[in-house]
């Protein structure tokens, strides 16, 4: 049986389920209003910029709030550098005579403050509530602030053989129909979705939402040295989506001439004597663009890179049911790791597999 | 909503699993008595030689089984040539009214005639009831009376990137606990289990059901020149399973002389100019020595052999969540093939997915 408390934070959790894909930099935040055991408010984040759940709940409130228990998955925020007035003084305001939250808000400029503020108006607080599954929620949130990166999920599409191509330098086609929609859907959650040279110049994506609803990711192209080639569907579409190819400094600016999509952006990194970029740097550049989340698409040299760095929070391996008679693994052979099987399930003629990372 | 016979003949199929493991080369056969909307009897195969499931039934019935309905799995029998007396005579001296089943036997001894004796006896007879679900049940039997070879299932342990051994010649433990309970209870269901020389040689298995309840299937080891290790465990072992060596009839005494091991027998087949044995001699062997169902467990050379001459009406694989650097795959490079998913499942760490041939 839920508790009282279990059961309105579950229903925060469903009502900011609804912003995924549409909140971030800011986190997906629920709030129901309860009063003599009826509902008499609720709301949920709609987007950056737009106002807190908190806000939508009293707002949406056919009665006055004064007495009021106020669930929230999140901490209410109490600091006024951002778009949106702070929604402590509002909850105090209101007469609201309890709020119950599930997670402390990981950015520092709130993170207990909240509550203390409530608490110090005479708000009684209680907080944890469902606290993994609050976590889980926002993962990519938490992720960002806590390891000051995006959240990392990496996608492959493989044979029962483990190859993610027939030959190098051929795009194949792994997965099926059930599985496209899946990565699509994946896409319009995360906030950029990152491929290297190498998979720009032969599989030529869009890396664009349209088997789901949902927004364009930012497209991020890992191309130190400059291989990949400027005439790639990539640089030269119109969606409503940025690019950003991040290149080594000493790049010459000749090359660098030759890039001139509409709505690409070029960033300059530290490169190696190759010219080859730094994973480490590359994440904190995505920090700096307020990339709470990532989705890796590869090829392998990208795929082998975050595995073997550890950086990823989720592999999630779409495995066809074909065998391939030769050709590109996944990870190439200097790698050897364990991981943490999370999930398998169905999809089509494939099986979609998440993993964590063993620590 | 079930009809009143859907509903019987799923009793039937229940009562007929309990025979799993037990009755081979017969099949599994569950029989109900309904008499006035009531079950007055029931009963089961329990193994070669035992009682036909009608037989179990009609004598488990309380009171007389005159006007009574007969479910039963399997058209009851008629011929005589065998171990226990046919089903048909009693079943028309108990004055059994009707007789429903799911499947006409495919022995070409029954095969309708065990249903016309009942009609010419007067009796209401009904077929195909859940006629696909009854060959599902009895896979085994159909495949061996049908295409007169056993049912083949291919299990195969790997890892995430396709690996069944870290390197050739070593023995590499894949996958985890509960997997390994799962291939013994396979082995449980099977009447033999197939391995080649190199798999005794590098893994030295036993090949018997530990992990599981259930008798030892019997041990195939294909070694067509004779060079597995005559002392490998497998040679040795006293459990009660015969271990047939199946090898070239070129080779030398000598050589055969050193395979003595209790419980051990050799079979002699056309060879290659290497000594290499054709996948349909073993087979055609295999169905001369009564072997419904047969796991094929390994090696790679083996998989392939299955594989490409589309010997095999399963493969399962038990996928691990680890990745080797390099090592031994469970197809060697000559294959290329699409495969239907059947199911995919969580197994601990591992994931358990099963495909069929697609033809």
């Amino acid at each position: 049986m839920l508790t009282i408390e279990e059961k309105y934070i579950r229903r925060c959790f469903r009502l900011a389920l609804k912003g995924v894909g549409k909140v971030s930099p800011n986190p997906l935040v629920g709030a129901v209003l309860v009063k003599d055991g009826k509902v008499i408010g609720e709301g949920y984040h709609k987007g950056s910029g737009k106002p807190h759940a908190e806000i939508e709940a009293i707002s949406s409130a056919m009665e006055s709030v004064k007495g009021s228990v106020l669930y929230c998955n999140l901490e209410p925020c109490c600091h006024s550098n951002k778009k949106t007035p702070p929604c402590v003084p509002v909850i105090i305001r209101g007469g609201i005579s309890k709020v119950v939250i599930s997670n402390i808000d990981p950015n520092p400029q709130v993170s207990g403050k909240g509550l203390l503020a409530l608490e110090k108006a005479g708000i009684k607080t209680i907080k944890g509530i469902e606290e993994e599954k609050g976590r889980h929620l926002n993962r990519f949130f938490f992720t960002y602030m806590e390891k000051k990166r995006p959240y990392i999920i990496m996608k492959i599409a493989q044979t029962l053989n483990g190859m993610i191509s027939e030959k190098q330098g051929i795009s194949s086609r792994i997965t099926g129909a059930e599985s496209l929609k899946d990565v699509h859907r994946l896409r319009a959650e995360c906030d950029a979705v990152l491929i290297g040279a190498n998979t720009v110049n032969v599989d030529d994506p869009r890396l664009t939402v349209r088997e789901a609803k949902g927004q364009n990711p930012h497209r991020i192209i890992l191309d130190g040295n400059l291989n990949s080639n400027p005439q790639a569907t990539i640089f030269n579409i119109k969606d409503k989506a940025h690019t950003f190819l991040l290149v080594s400094k000493k790049t010459g600016a000749e090359k660098i001439k030759k890039y001139q999509g509409q709505g690409l952006e070029l960033k300059f990194l530290n490169g190696n004597e190759k010219d080859c970029l730094d994973l480490n740097d590359v994440i904190q550049e995505l920090y700096r663009l307020q990339i709470l989340s990532l989705l890796v698409e590869g090829g392998a040299q990208i795929f082998t890179q975050f595995l073997e760095k550890n950086l990823f929070d989720e592999l999630i391996i779409y495995q066809s049911s074909g065998l391939f008679k030769n050709g590109v693994k996944a990870f190439n052979s200097a790698t050897e790791k364990k991981l943490k099987l999370v999930s398998a399930e169905q999809f089509g003629n494939d099986v979609k597999m998440v993993y964590h990372p063993l620590l």
